[in-house]
C-alpha cells in the first residue's frame, strides 16, 4: 500500500531560527515556505533524497504544533507516507480497525489530499497518508 | 553533505507487537532483525522507498530506548542521514560548533559507521550521520 516516505514533519519554535541548520549546515535544497491556514502552521520544505523535511511553526497558540511543543518540546512530529489513493487507504485502515483522525481526506500543504491515523493505532507515531501527483517527486520511484 | 534519509528510528515497547502493523497493514518489506549489544537494543528493519524504518526495542532498562520511552513514551526517536564520510561529517559539524554525542564514528546496526549529533544542536531532533556502502541501497541515488 505504501510506496515511499513523503516527508518527515518537525515541530519547531521558529522557522527563521532553524532554516540555516537544514539549508546551510546539512546542505538540503530549500524548496520554499507556505502557510496552511486550516492547521494554523507555517511550513518550510527541504528536499531529502526522494523525501522532504517539513519544518512546522505554529501561527497561533491553538495550532496543533503549539500544543505539541508545549507538552513535548520541539522535535519529530509526524511521518507522511505516500499512497496512491488517500480515500481508499483511509477506508482500508478503518476496515482493519485502525483508529483515524481523518475519516476522509482533506487538503494539506501544497494542495495534496491527506489523512491522519490516530497515534494510538500507530504506537505513538503520528502518521499521515498523502496522495501526491507522480510529477511532484522527480527523484521518487513513482507513487 | 547529505544525500538522502537512511532511516527513521522508532522507539517501541515490543517488536513482536508492532511488526504486524508495519509489515501487514502498511505492507512494508520486512528486512529482518538484529541485536546491537552496545546500544542495548533489538532492531527490526523495513524498507520504505529508498529509506528504512528501524523499530527499536530496549533489551535492558539501561538502554537509551528504555529511558526515552520512560520519559516520552513510544514514538519517533531519531532520523539518520546518509553521508559519504562519517568522520569528515562529524569533524565539519564540530568546526561549525554543532554539539556532538559522538566525536568520532562508532559501529551501529548492520556494521555501518555512525555518529550522533546532540539534539540541543539540532533543535530537539536526535540526528545520526551514517556511512553506508553504496551497494546497500539499490533504490538510493548513490551515497
Amino acid at each position: 500500500m505504501i510506496k515511499k516516505l513523503s516527508h518527515i514533519g518537525i515541530a519547531v519554535r521558529s522557522l527563521s531560527e532553524q532554516i540555516p541548520y537544514y539549508r546551510d549546515f546539512l546542505g538540503l535544497p530549500y524548496l520554499g515556505e507556505e502557510t496552511v491556514e486550516e492547521q494554523k502552521v507555517r511550513v518550510a520544505l527541504f528536499q531529502l533524497g526522494e523525501s522532504r523535511i517539513e519544518l512546522l511553526e505554529a501561527t497561533s497558540p491553538e495550532s496543533p504544533i503549539a500544543k505539541f511543543i508545549e507538552t513535548k518540546g520541539p522535535g519529530l512530529h509526524h511521518i507522511a507516507l505516500n499512497v496512491d489513493d488517500c480515500a481508499a487507504a483511509l477506508k482500508k485502515a478503518a476496515e482493519e480497525h485502525i483508529r483515524l483522525i481523518d475519516q476522509t481526506p482533506r487538503i494539506g500543504a501544497e494542495g495534496f489530499k491527506i489523512g491522519f491515523l490516530h497515534p494510538k493505532s500507530s504506537f505513538g507515531v503520528l502518521t499521515e497518508f498523502i496522495e501526491e501527483p507522480e510529477i511532484h517527486n522527480e527523484k521518487g520511484q513513482g507513487i
